[in-house]
């Protein structure tokens, strides 16, 4: 198309071959090396101001209207887990990454990849749970496309969505919105989806079993921005757990995020398998949890509305935004110490969504 | 979530599993296994009235204004091939699926399913072409994703592109509004999208090698749609070919269509391509043609404008909407005959987009 050698783009691959020659696990699991391949190879070609690469969707203007646009490819191995399959949480997930962008989901799209030889009664169930999923959730699944590759170059089922959610006025939340003294809020224990991942993987039995907590929030959300004022960041933190996101959102708002361990909500049995397993919960993702950066002055009645929904029971505080230590996370540990808490290097838990 | 039966979805699949206990390879071709999977799993579960499945994208209404919205997964095999490769093809895909609405193509999303070990230097390439693809197009990629997984569990790269476009008030094109006496355009030669893929894999030499005709057709169907009133339908046909493109034409408008083979534009080296492989240049997919059912008041000056654009230098009338045979599609044979043309059965080319 362009036979002349394009020198604004750079002619070498941004990405140092020596040390990387080829794409790892680690590219996909949403910690370091995802950033810097976003950030050294995709972002400076598309670059454009709706390209935001620290938030969970793109915010558009069209006729002067606000529109967020999301997209999300989902990859869980296995397809169906305890608490749900890859059909609800395919829904789920896009729903909640408009949502966090404070849009209303309306639209999904769905691009099935499907490994030839995919039994014809999963595909059946998986189908039935997006549509219960999406009603559930509000949207409407309004186009789609199948495809199918050759047995052994892919594995069972791959589901992309894609949404789009109106944004309404008033709405202005961005992960550059963290004000030193907000309030860091999650809506309930963490580490479930992944540890309800990892048990099946790795055969672990629990006497109760760990339940993904896939679950849409967009319901939640529009609660709470509908009775307050002060939120100023959503996130939910999937892959890479809730210490990625603190730390992306760290970064994009260059203040200090504050955690404190003691307030934590783990339950017993995601920290007896994240120590059979080696994991850390902060690491570990999530899929029906969201943390919000509050103005101080909403905190009370955020958790009030948080704990009053049955996907916010568990809902607490977990830390502060901070002056110091710009662009970081530091924990506050029990014994009284200061443990910084880097973005996910590595890849934790591939394949988890 | 839902503990109660839930009667109304049906409790079995619907697909009849004695005869189709997995996915086959066709279930992804665009023919009649693809159209099935569709109508009779997909539909039921996800009916409204945007989902149009004979559309290349659906159309949706925000706040009075209506908008196209489309997505696509992109498994092509090999992911480099003759005149383009998969990232190009993905935005241009996606981007005319949006153009066949009559749609203005506005905003893309970019999720990627990235095999461990691809080279990074190829994931680089294909980063910039998706760029050049995005300006070339006039679309911002505004969001994105990007997974990983293992080795053996996918093919390199998969991408899927969903997209927004904008449609103005006075247009309304529908594979449903083919009318008694249109003309059928198409853009220019048929087959040259599959017979580069086809002849890489199966390693065919040409004395000049067919290239894909991957592009974007936006700006041409613009053209057009200003300068006109009398365009009803448009489709670009990609897989399946032009035959499955109208069968679905006929059905969704419940008319007959006629097509002269004398006036199908297929080149000699995609003839002779397609005799070597015993393919069918009507069922050879396209990545750079599109159909226009036209009001015969419009033929002359619809050719006109194609002719007069390079991406449409080859248009020509390849037949007629007619009131016989209705929803089917009949070839007028060069020595006279009559033959039944039917949607696209089996997988004639997995993986060709």
């Amino acid at each position: 198309m362009n036979d002349t050698p394009d020198f604004s783009s750079g002619l070498s691959c941004p990405i140092p071959l020596d040390q990387y020659p080829h794409i790892l696990l680690a590219h996909g699991g949403g910690g370091k090396l995802t950033q810097r391949l976003i950030a050294q190879m995709f972002l400076p070609q598309f670059s454009n101001p709706m390209l935001e690469p620290l938030h969970d969707g793109a915010i558009v203007t069209i006729n002067g209207k606000r529109f967020a646009f999301s997209t999300d490819s989902f990859v869980v191995s296995p397809i169906f887990f305890p608490g749900g399959n890859i059909g609800e949480l395919a829904v789920f997930g896009t729903v909640n990454d408009l949502a966090m962008c404070g849009a209303k989901p309306e639209f999904l799209s769905v691009g099935l990849i499907i490994e030839e030889g995919l039994p014809m009664d999963e595909l059946w169930q998986i189908t039935q749970s997006m549509r219960k999923a999406a009603e559930r959730a509000n949207v409407k699944l309004v186009t789609g496309d199948t495809k199918v590759v050759d047995r052994g170059k892919g594995d069972k089922l791959f589901i992309n969505t894609s949404g789009v959610g109106t944004i309404p006025e008033e709405i202005s939340i961005s992960p550059r919105n963290a004000r030193i003294g907000d309030s860091i809020i999650v809506s309930g224990p963490i580490g479930l989806h992944g540890i309800a991942i990892m048990s099946v993987r790795e055969g672990l039995e629990f006497e109760s079993p760990v339940l993904s907590d896939t679950a849409p929030l967009n319901h939640l959300v529009a609660k709470i921005l509908a009775q307050t004022r002060g939120i100023h960041v959503l996130r939910d933190p999937t892959r890479g757990g809730i210490a990625s996101a603190l730390n992306e959102i760290a970064a994009a708002s260059d203040v200090g995020i504050v955690l404190r361990e003691d307030a934590l909500p783990v339950t017993d049995e995601v920290q007896g398998a994240c120590e059979i397993l080696g994991l850390d919960p902060l690491y570990v993702a999530n899929e029906g949890k969201f943390l919000s950066i509050v103005d101080p002055s909403d905190t009370t009645k955020v958790l009030e509305i948080l704990r009053g929904n049955e996907l916010g029971r568990g809902a607490c505080v977990i830390g502060n935004v901070v002056e110091d230590h710009r662009r970081s996370v530091v924990m506050k540990t029990r014994i009284g110490g200061n443990r910084v808490v880097e973005m996910l290097s590595g890849e934790q838990l591939p394949r988890i969504c």
